[in-house]
């Protein structure tokens, strides 16, 4: 059972966990980041800061909340001895012989001064030995009641179908402020109905609500908006490429 | 000043309008539509149902919420000296002398049995007659605090950036929604990670809240990401745009 923690990182997901593991009553023994932050999350979980990453007290379960680029460094930096898992969709286990590894997964994104309603958030727990997975899957219920334990080719599916729900969903919203402030118009027009077009797509099926041109072949309105967006070639081909898209998925072809 | 209405249409702009009139106490005289549930609609909001669109009576103001396919059609069967405005985003008012006519675009997406506060809803008005525009405004104030005039152009660019903020990020969900499936995943999974990313976007400006490998420059994982679509050419494609459109932006070059 896990019951004491280090964790490596003192960013938006570091934060985060070390709040939620500080209210539950766990243990959070050290923090370790490069950054100045790494004080002040210490102070704010009971924890010590720990400035030698190789020389971590010992501890259940060393949590490596980086960025996707350092996971690998970090991984080969702490003591081979202590249990360990990382909070990235996208990256591998690192097989090391004789060390408990794993996944700890939140599917959230975090931002610092903004506090999070835990216990719907889907974590999703994996790990080589069934046993670790097991323990980091009892662990992971200490946060939400959503715990998933997948492989890692589910794992990189569910990473890859984030990517188009949410980081892509976000550059369309991104797109359209741009094309609004091009005209001298107002992102906060599109507000209620950015909100209600993401409550409609999980209360439903998204392609059972979609609507706009596309989805009613409505050809004379596409050649306006293609010819509205003669100026940006690279826009232009997008919203070509998702309109085709979405008559395809309607018409139930191949994506 | 507007105090009595009808409207063509009984689909879901239609109710959504008719619903708050009646509960405003603006008299709703008759709905027409060709569908069966003009009757229904018109039972609800204590109105007549109209058979023959020719024979209109006398009111205030027609409103034309009918798909935009039919609003040029209607907008012509209905007696020429009726006041009328229509709900679409794209669709351009027909000038038709000695006609005051306009647009109430109500720039939100209505679901039947789902009901709506309209008093965040953006309202946008337009009319080519300087006086309409104003009676339009002073209508659209009795559903809600955000009304918006502008001009044919400002709404053509409205209505594109609708397509990119809602329509065109409602296929990415539906998308990931399709790859999870295909992959025995529940698509419950990206369920708050959506709420959230919409709630973030709206909260600040999409552009700086900007997560995932693209905005990164992960080239290690958009490599693993194109592989995994290797067997499904158009959604590789896709991913590749985007990829390169959320690049662009980050790097401020012209979209």
């Amino acid at each position: 059972m896990i019951e004491s923690v280090s964790i490596i990182g003192a960013g938006n997901v570091a934060s985060a966990i070390a709040g939620k593991l500080f209210q539950e009553g766990i243990k959070i023994i050290e923090i370790h980041s490069k950054s100045d932050s790494a004080q002040e999350l210490a102070s704010s979980c009971n924890a010590l800061v720990c400035r030698d990453i190789s020389q971590l007290k010992q501890v259940d379960l060393v949590l490596i909340c980086v960025n996707d680029s350092s996971i690998e460094e970090v991984n080969l930096e702490i003591d081979k001895n202590l249990c360990r898992a990382h909070t990235s969709g996208s990256i591998n286990i690192t097989s090391q012989s004789q060390i408990k590894s794993g996944v700890f997964y939140p599917l959230q994104t975090f931002s610092k001064n903004k506090s999070i309603d835990w216990s719907t958030v889907p974590i999703v727990v994996q790990s080589e030995t069934k046993e670790f997975a097991k323990e980091l899957a009892s662990f992971a219920s200490i946060f939400s009641d959503n715990v998933v334990e997948i492989n890692a080719e589910q794992r990189a599916v569910l990473h890859l179908a984030a990517v188009f729900a949410c980081n892509f969903s976000n550059h369309m919203y991104a797109i359209a402020d741009t094309i609004l402030q091009q005209n001298q118009l107002s992102f906060d027009l599109l507000k209620p109905l950015i909100r209600e077009t993401a409550t409609k797509a999980v209360e439903s099926v998204p392609a059972e609500v979609q609507t706009g041109p596309a989805q009613r072949e409505d050809f004379n309105v596409i050649a306006k908006h293609l010819n509205h967006l003669e100026a940006h070639p690279p826009l232009k081909e997008l919203y070509k490429s998702i309109s085709q898209s979405i008559i395809n998925l309607k018409h139930g072809k191949k994506l």
